[in-house]
Order: structure tokens, then C-alpha cells, then sequence
């Protein structure tokens, strides 16, 4: 038996970072920046009006000074002319500041008669300008690894970068194998269940920036697992899920064996888990998940979801744990780390009542899974915990 | 002018719960359900083993019973017998457990020489049996409206609900609408600057669920104006982004109100913001951002993402506040409320140096609107302040 750490080291091992490709910055949200980026140009481009007003010379702005507007300015449509002595430019949000001038007074400022404004109210010392290049100056560097954000998305677009270097999405194969298994829609005979993992998981996964494909079920066969291994040949990270008749994994270990998987570990101490099988298979990684919906859920959190952020280059693949108090008591751990189905409200957590791994409504319920530590103490209502959002 | 909290009333009166459409379950992720559903089975449907062991009558189980094994359960599999005194059967996990037997020996807690097995270690209370129906029964409710997450439809599955009812999804277009505009790849002349907003908004909605067409960029005339709007006709929300030559709106307001549009109201007390238009559009929506790019994005979290939350019949529509303590001091607050953009590690946040409303830099570093009340008091370093996560 090995920790949670420890596991997570021998499957990160496992990966590497993706190759990039470019994206259309249209399709980018929310995909992995691969290469630092640096903007094409200046933001804004020259010096720009940050107001609606009169672009005038500021050694001539005094109380009740008149000048006569010479021509307008407005964003797309610059004045070409000089501003002179005495004279004004009419300019809007985001012009450039005509030639000559040095000071924006705001409309709100000024009494306009006909081609004539005189300044009523005394502005103060903001020019009203932006300088060329406030916001960004050409080859200003956009950093990797980042996921792209709306606001990242808003700024590679203004810095004129149409196609963005990313990571390639890791496409996972998901493999449910059981003769036990059917797919919703269908008719369950009196032994069948619904196959539900492939579900939660193409979700989980694909929230974090994988592209999953859910192969259809395998049963219990060599034959049908060979399939199904063989439909999975060209993915990144084949991830089956449950068992066999005789035993978790038997009939998986025993055809991934045969076709070459280098066998990397088994058991970790960790409750709910039971067996977790992992290793490399010809140029992609598979690892083998519990066929109980709240372990192999649980195992995709703590596992597979980091091993795909790995994939995609990110620096930061685990999600931190955040702290909360308890609302009820809670017995003392085993001697396994144990993730506890719980619901966080606010600065409160409560662990569910039934920690049983096979409760699905249990775990839609929850929004934390509450990390106890090997052979942690009963702890009190009130005690500050650790918990990992799902 | 009016608050924020009143221009999000208007805004919210604009807007209704769109109707639900059939969603296959593979596709479901993210989405709203619009109706509460039910389980269409029993989970699990047959009391069945929870671990891997030996089915046999409780009654016999006593430090070195010896029972004769009879048969084999697996998932999938049952046995059809029944299990009398001094048998047993072999079961595997989820297995039904057979007729006669009410407890499972854990296989640890047996020794087994060729069809029999002696109880070895003296096993707890636990019979191992999950009961028919532990999970969930038949009829059991999944309650509307909630943002299906990988654990909802890992138990939709688990219920064989292979369509789900969910929100249609709010159909948005974009329409940045100025001269200065080019798209991203291309070649910009001198005045012009790229359109940045309608690749931030359009991330931010799609996050929250919306569908969003971006339209081609419409320049400052009448009949481009009346262009867009008319690729917008059957949308369920019309965003304009930015201006015209003269003035915020004057044209896409001119043009807007000649189609019909009931216009709601113009401006609201905060910053970044400039004026927002809204109103009913035939049989749309239609809300007129300001062009600058930080207030279009602002502006977009504040009342473009609750719309849509609305829209999809969500009773969230507002991202909670959280609080986090000031790394520095902040200065007053003018009269409008402020959305500063700020930083926030843990608990500490920090207000961005500049919060001139033209730098995308500025905001794609940020990672919360920290929000300031009217007149709100100098703030110390240390002092706990509101932010708006982004």
C-alpha cells in the first residue's frame, strides 16, 4: 500500500506536457497557453483622448478662456490639422489627440456658442490623455502556462494575436467494463446496473481541458476488453473503469498485461479507493479506476484531473485544499487517508451522514470531499478541517 | 443615475426563464435542469454485496463455522439457488446477494480449501449487504433548477434518465460597433485599434452558459447599424459594445429606438461604467455596453452574466461577495460605486495600481472587482474589504 503522494508522483511520472498547437483566439477560452505571446503593437496606438471634450494647448487652460473648435476628433477619425494658438479640437472617447495639443478639458467644462467654447469650470490637473502604449507596448509579453481567461482572451485580442499557441487537449478513452453494465436508455435486465461512472467522469475531465471519447462497454471477455483497448490505441490516457467477474481487475490487468502495459502500482491507503492500477501502454498511459461510482469519482479528483493538468503544462495541478469548521463531530480515522463526502456552506462543513462509496446521491449532494489524515483523532464540532471543493 | 442594484431589478425584469429542451444525458454537463426528475429504478436494484467474499446465513456465522461453497455471484451474475444451512456462495462486489443468505464473510476473514471455507477471524456486525434501494428509490427526485455537475450526471445515469430536461440556452450576439474596429489579423491603419470586448464577453457568457454569435463589427452608420440588428433579429439578448463618432450611443441609440426599442434606462452611479442602455427589443433584449474595455467587461460580470443566469432559471444569479483583508491602504471613494480591479492571494487582496478603465493589461491580471460603496471611507491596510471573484 502506498500514499496518496506517493501515487500521485509514480502517475505524474507517467505524463508530459502536450505539444502545442494554435488555437483561433475565438475557440481559446479557457485552453492552456503553451508559449509565452508578445503584443504586436502599442495600446492603445497613439496618444488618445480618455474623455468627450475639447483638445486644446494646457498652457493656454485658464478660468474663461475661449477658444475657437477648429475641427473634430473622434475614435477611428483623427484631425489631421495642427491646434493652434487660441484654437480647440472637439474630441471623443478614444481619439487621437490632434497635433499641438496637450490637454483634454471635458464637455461638462465648457459653454459652447457655435464654433466658440469658453472654459467655466476650472479643470484640474488630469490631462484627460492616454499616452501611447499605457496599456500595453509592442512586444509587452503575455507569460505561459496560463489558462486563458475572458480578460486574457480581451487582451491577446487587442494585442492583435489572432492565433494563440496552446497545449493540445489530452484525449482520454473511457472504458467501463462489466457484464453487469448497460447504457441509460437501455433495459436493465433483474442483475444490471446503469454504467454511470463514464458520465461523471467525461464531465470531471472534460471541465479541466481534456477531450474525452466514452468507448463503448467492455464485458467481461478478453476479447471484448482487446476491443476495446484496441479502439483506445491512439488516445493519451486510457482509463478503464471496474472490474472483472472474479476480482477487480483481474480480466483488465490481465489484457493490458498482454499487450505490453508496464505495470507502475497498485493499492493506495486511501479510503474510498480500493485498488488503483496504472502504468505506461505502448505511447500512451492507462490507468485502471474502481468500478464504484464514489471511488472511481474521487480517484478522477485526486488523480486523474491533476495528471491531465500535467498534460496541459500547467505549473499548478494540484488544487489547494481549503479550511472550514465543523458543524458536527466526527468519529477518528483509520489508519487510510480518508476523503469524506461533505457539504461546505460558507466557513462550515458538515461530513455527510453515509460515507458508504457506493451512495451516488450521497455524492451529488456534497460539494467538498473532507480530507482526513491517517489515523486522525475524533474531532469536534467547531475544528477547522481541511477539504478539497468538487 | 441609479445604483447598480436598481439597474440589475430593470435589467432582471427584462428577462425570463427561457423554456427547457431535451438534452442527452452526454451533453448535459453544465447545463441547467429545468425540471425535477425521477428514478426510474431502485439503486442498487437487489440487495448486493458490498465487498468481495462469502454469502451465508448470519446465524451460523461463529469462530470456525465451516460452510461448503456452492456456487459463484458475481455483478451481472447471480447465483440461482438458494443458500441453506452450512452453504455458501462465492460473491464479488455489487454482486445480488442470493436467496437464503443475509451476510457476507469478507474473503480475509476465511480460509478456503478446495469447496470449503472455515471462518478464520470472527467477523464484525457488518452483514456487507447494501440494501435494495441504499442509494436511491424509484421516484427519488432530482430537484430544478441546479447547474448539472459530473456527480448529477453520474446519478442521472445511475436513474436511466438518458434525456434531461434543461434551459434552453440563452442565444446571445455581440455587436461591437465602431470606425476604429478591425478584427484581430488584421492589418490595422493608422487610427484604428482591434476589437478586444467581443472575445472577453463572449468567454465570460459562454461560462455561464450562454450561446453567443459574434457579429461582424458594425461601423458607424446608420444602415451597418441596421445590418446588425437584423442578424440579431432572432436572438434571445442583443449587446452592443461601444459607440459612435459622436458620443457614447447616439447612433446605435438613434437606430436602435427607430426599430422599437422600449428603452429601459442610461445611466447607472459607478465606475468603470459610462452609460448602459437596455430594453425590450420585439422579441429580445437588447442592453448597449460602453465601448472601453474594462467597462465592457465590468459591466458584462455585473449585469450581462446575472441575465443570464436568470434566463436559465437559475435562483443564483448573483455571484456572492467574498471578503478578503487589504494588503495596502486604498484611498476614498468618490459617490459613484467602484469596481476596482485587484488581486487576491488567500485571504490578502490588493487594489491594481491603476484603474484607468482603458487597460486590459490591468484586468487580465486581476482576479477580483473590489467593490467600493458610494463615498466609502479611506480604507487602512488590513482592513477587510468586499471583492467579486473573476
Amino acid at each position: 500500500m502506498i500514499t496518496v503522494e506517493s501515487a500521485r508522483a509514480q502517475l505524474f511520472d507517467l505524463v508530459n506536457t502536450l505539444p502545442s498547437e494554435p488555437a483561433p483566439l475565438m475557440d481559446a477560452a479557457g485552453r492552456v497557453l503553451a508559449e509565452d505571446v508578445a503584443a504586436t503593437r502599442d495600446q492603445p496606438p497613439f496618444a488618445s483622448s480618455s474623455m468627450d471634450g475639447y483638445a486644446v494647448k494646457s498652457t493656454e487652460v485658464e478660468p474663461h478662456a475661449m477658444f475657437k473648435v477648429i475641427g473634430e476628433a473622434a475614435a477611428g477619425r483623427r484631425f489631421d490639422g495642427q491646434v493652434g494658438p487660441g484654437q480647440a479640437v472637439r474630441i471623443f472617447t478614444g481619439a487621437p489627440i490632434p497635433e499641438g495639443a496637450d490637454f483634454v478639458v471635458i464637455q461638462e467644462d465648457v459653454d459652447r456658442r457655435g464654433d466658440l467654447i469658453t472654459i467655466s469650470d476650472l479643470p484640474g490637473p488630469k490631462s484627460n490623455i492616454r499616452p501611447k502604449g499605457v496599456d500595453f507596448e509592442i512586444g509587452a509579453k503575455i507569460t505561459a502556462p496560463r489558462r486563458l481567461s475572458p480578460e486574457d482572451l480581451a487582451l491577446l485580442a487587442a494585442m492583435n494575436i489572432p492565433m494563440v499557441p496552446v497545449a493540445r487537449k489530452p484525449v482520454v478513452a473511457l472504458i467501463a467494463t462489466g457484464d453487469e453494465l448497460i447504457m441509460p436508455g437501455e433495459t436493465p435486465g433483474p442483475d444490471q446496473i446503469i454504467a454511470s461512472n463514464t458520465f461523471g467522469i467525461k464531465a470531471l475531465l472534460e471541465d479541466v481541458g481534456a477531450h474525452v471519447r466514452v468507448l463503448p462497454i467492455a464485458s467481461d471477455t478478453v476479447s471484448s476488453l482487446e476491443t476495446a483497448f484496441a479502439l483506445a490505441a491512439d488516445v493519451d490516457l486510457v482509463v478503464t473503469i471496474g472490474g472483472a467477474s472474479v476480482g477487480d481487475y483481474d480480466l483488465v490487468s490481465q489484457v493490458s498485461t498482454a499487450l505490453g502495459l508496464e505495470r507502475s502500482f497498485y493499492k493506495i491507503r486511501m479510503r474510498p479507493g480500493k485498488p488503483l492500477m496504472a502504468g505506461r501502454l505502448g505511447d500512451s498511459v492507462m490507468v485502471g479506476l474502481p468500478g464504484n461510482p464514489v471511488s472511481a469519482m474521487v480517484c478522477s479528483y485526486l488523480f486523474l484531473a491533476p495528471m491531465i493538468r500535467k498534460m496541459l503544462g500547467l505549473e499548478q495541478v494540484l488544487t489547494p485544499l481549503q479550511s472550514a469548521n465543523l458543524t458536527e463531530a466526527i468519529p477518528a480515522n483509520g489508519p487510510r487517508e480518508h476523503y469524506m463526502r461533505a457539504i461546505v456552506t460558507g466557513d462550515r462543513i458538515k461530513a455527510c451522514q453515509n460515507q458508504d462509496s457506493s451512495l451516488l446521491s450521497v455524492l451529488a449532494e456534497a460539494n467538498a470531499l473532507l480530507v482526513r489524515q491517517p489515523n486522525d483523532p475524533a474531532r469536534l464540532a467547531g475544528d477547522e478541517v481541511m477539504f478539497l471543493p468538487i
